[in-house]
């Protein structure tokens, strides 16, 4: 190396700590509330996922966070414990709250303390010492335990906004006291990117430093994810969040948005570490999937890089630039964050994603071939009629092969008659029953089947499920085929079919091998739009599974 | 004044222009399609808000853009249609597709082009001198008619990083051309807040002004919000947006969200102007939760500023907090945005709330009366079997009448039966038909009733129809009340009740008054829970007008 010139040294990334707060914050979430086993199901996913730390709530606060603690799963994150300091006016040791906190026995305790003095005075109504006496001894108290320390400071950038040197010197207790992470909390979520950046890069300027400090904010303003990101280019080294953004209000920092930022976005990639893989990596649509299952929601379709629509390209112009080259319209490859792309079937696409769909379904049609003219003909006035094929893939497929021909007829309905009752019984009791009877040709034989809507507990599930169970109880041979369908989901919507309101169903079926499809039915008569979508969804089962159809690949006349 | 000092200046606000694309980029989300009669509802309510430019769509790619462009109601709101660019080897004058969207005649025209080099080359397959003749033309051609004209920058960002000056000279062209305003894309969603804000510092240091340039982003990594508020720091002053964030793949930027932290956040409240005064932000809940209702989508609780729980405070520390001082834990005041706070119903604060709204249906109960908790518990309890009185705010003044024993039997309800039948005719035509038969009691006497689903068309309109005209078919005496009802919405979601799937119904009614109400019925039979919300919607407009109610103002024994 000659001298005077400085030749750059390799760059050492720095490591970014990943914390999560799924269990303790985002059990804050209006109306969640995570059983023991789904707290642990949970742990163990973010543990495979390689988050840093797990905190798993409050212990001492709520029976299901003790009995979480208790019987948490060995994980290689770091296990936190949540609290608060220390009340005033007795020492660490002799805080009931605190003890039950230690007593969870985890190698890292974070504890909340106040950090804005007007809290400190109103809210807790104790001397600005006082307060920070609490911070350090409870800190301290950690230390001597021998476990892990963090602060979590309440309120800290309102608390920086109205008092600065008070503010800080909340922090001072704390770093003072050994605490390993001091975390910057805007608990009421209402500050902005730039304005908390120029907050975080004063409190490193007051020397604090960077790779002692975390970031823990809110989405109030939808502005939690840049927040963070904003914290983490001030400087700041770890960084809290939730699984899917669950949290109280308007929910936390979503990890599941930021943690592909930081793992494949500039400047992040390059210059910070993190403790989740590449492979890894590919697991964030599953987890982010496996928390809605727990919550039983629906997944939100438009989250950012794991929703179903993150990677749907509906416009036509995108659509066919998509089939050239990927990076025209998507800013990652869905693969890597294990998502995959959708182009949907909508009166805005065009023949090269059609004859891409047709594929996907095993449907292989050549470029021009006018069936193609004739099928987006057929859907366009069907989307005209109320229909919607974005989602009802399968019905899209059975509309496709009608018109391709290779949509053999397995059975026909001669007709159905549902009958809903509402009566009281001798015991003036209120009860009503569905009864729906069906009338199909197989191979030439005339069958009727009759089925009522009463479940397992007795209670009436309606005409919808009525004709479900009578159009699929005697198929005569395709019967087997259908026997591990089931319908897992039902939508129904009031829309417009040309000039008058129409009702359009759409459901979703599964079966025994896994798959899931949707179909689509549309009719002013509600129950005739719910048949008309069962009648698909068998239909598209048949298809899949007939023997004859499975041996040539192509659908036989049947 | 004294020389040597200078006092500053009054501050004048420069102007910032919303941009609303609900109808346009919004339509690209999977699954929406709105009709022309949604597409006006929504056009008024975002004029009533105050935006300045409403982009209905683009004429000609569509039939129902083209539509709604014909029938297009007046708005103080720019009306733009949209459109792209003409394409290589003819004139803009040409152009079929750029004539169709001419055609719209609106004052406002936005066309999209593209400033990517890999883009011009690889997807249109055009030179690059070509495509910026294309601009320049296009751009022309609006200015030409006498339109104002705005250039999108297709993969602007994207386009920049790969080939700056490229990217600059496509603005240029749109510039020199009399482009009002030129729109930033980020089309990928893939930039960062600081690397979009610096190109655009970048931008208006190449020549182009802030004050002519817009920023359009999208949510693929959850900064569509902060990167448009880094844009508007760099100089920015148009931002678009949709209602919801809706838009393709994760969404564009959510003006729900920008709106309220434009008008009430710093630095913006107090240097940037814009068309939305304080009093129509206000409007803003009301107007997000309408579109939710127009797509039959559950309003995202977790929403920023106008979801249900973005002032709920679920932590009872924060609870209480709050009864001291809203501002320890909310970031505004909900009311700014048409919001309220939500805190748990055992408290004070719950039932002060409910007596408000009591009142608002005319009911005055006294603070502590006992009936306030048995409502607020009989409404938990019916919540958590899946009801919901958000909207159905008739049903939830009939339960609480019924509480505080202010409910009339007007009549009793014996039984019903509902029949739908599906049958080929002598023709080999399918057709369909359902009947109900409703039994009451009114006055003592029994009254049997029957219906048919068949409108003037002959179209069976199902089930419901057939029971709601027999419902309403004979009431004795109250019969000559309800004849000028009429049922306007009908929206049917699967939620959950307990432990199982239940069919919520929402009914809207309407009479001859011009009053509209709501009702609400659960079931797992969707007749059913159709049957009960009709029923409340019958019992509240008889409450409304029987003689012998209003003449007391209060509810006498009928």
């Amino acid at each position: 190396m000659s001298k005077g010139t400085l030749s750059k040294a390799p760059l050492s990334k720095d490591r970014l700590y990943i914390y999560d707060t799924t269990l303790r914050d985002g059990q804050q979430t209006q109306g969640v509330q995570f059983s023991t086993p789904e707290k642990i199901r949970i742990a163990q996913a973010l543990d495979a996922l390689g988050v840093d730390y797990i905190e798993g709530g409050w212990p001492g606060a709520n029976p299901t966070d003790s009995a979480f603690f208790d019987e948490a799963p060995a994980t290689k994150a770091r296990l936190t414990a949540f609290g608060m300091t220390k009340r005033a006016g007795r020492s660490a040791e002799n805080d009931d709250v605190l003890a039950a906190v230690m007593n969870a026995g985890t190698g890292s305790v974070c504890l909340v303390g106040k950090t804005h003095d007007y809290h400190v005075e109103t809210a807790l109504g104790i001397t600005l010492a006082e307060n920070l006496e609490n911070i350090g001894a409870s800190i301290a108290h950690i230390g001597t335990q021998g476990r892990e320390a963090l602060f979590d400071a309440e309120h800290f950038f309102d608390g920086y906004k109205a008092n600065p040197a008070y503010a800080l010197d909340c922090l001072r207790a704390a770093q003072e006291a050994g605490a390993r992470w001091i975390v910057l909390c805007d608990t009421n979520g209402g500050t902005l990117p730039g304005e908390l950046a120029g907050i975080v890069s004063k409190v490193i300027a007051a020397g604090i430093p960077g790779d002692s400090l975390g970031i823990h904010t809110h989405n109030d303003t939808e502005n939690a994810v840049a927040c963070t990101l904003a914290a983490v280019d001030a400087g700041v080294r770890q960084v809290q969040g939730t699984l899917n953004g669950l949290g109280e209000r308007c929910g936390n920092a979503n990890l599941t948005s930021l943690i592909p930022t930081l793992l494949l976005k500039e400047p992040y990639a390059s210059t910070l570490e993190t403790g989740i893989t590449m492979e890894a990596l590919k697991r964030l649509t599953r987890v982010s999937r496996m928390l809605d299952d727990i919550l039983n929601r629906v997944p939100m379709k438009q989250a950012p890089y794991v929703g179903a629509s993150a990677f749907a390209h509906k416009a036509g112009l995108h659509a066919s630039a998509i089939l050239k080259d990927p990076a025209t319209y998507e800013h990652i490859l869905p693969d890597l964050v294990g998502n995959s792309r959708i182009i949907p079937m909508s009166n805005q696409a065009g023949q090269s994603n059609l004859r891409r769909r047709l594929s996907e379904a095993g449907l292989e049609v050549a470029p021009r071939d006018p069936a193609l003219g004739r099928i987006l003909d057929r859907i366009k006035a069907r989307e005209d009629e109320g229909y919607a094929y974005d989602t009802a893939q399968a019905s899209f497929e059975l509309l496709a092969r009608e018109e391709l021909g290779q949509l053999p007829e397995f059975f026909e309905v001669k007709r159905y008659k549902v009958t809903v009752e509402r009566r009281k019984n001798k015991y003036n009791q209120v009860v009503s029953l569905s009864e729906a009877v069906v009338v199909v040709k197989v191979d030439g034989e005339k069958k009727l089947s009759v089925s009522e809507s009463v479940d397992e507990q007795g209670s009436d599930r309606g005409p919808v499920n009525a004709l479900s169970k009578a159009l699929s109880k005697d198929l005569g041979r395709y019967q087997a085929i259908i026997d591990d369908m089931r319908l897992v989901d039902f939508k129904v919507r009031v829309t417009q079919g040309g000039t008058e309101a129409v009702t359009r169903v759409i459901i979703d079926s599964a079966d025994g091998e896994g798959r899931r499809w949707s179909t689509v039915g549309v009719s002013p008569n509600i129950v005739d739009a719910s048949f008309e979508a069962l009648l698909d969804a068998i239909r598209w089962k048949l298809i899949r599974d007939t023997p004859a159809l499975e041996a040539t690949g192509t659908v036989a006349e049947v």
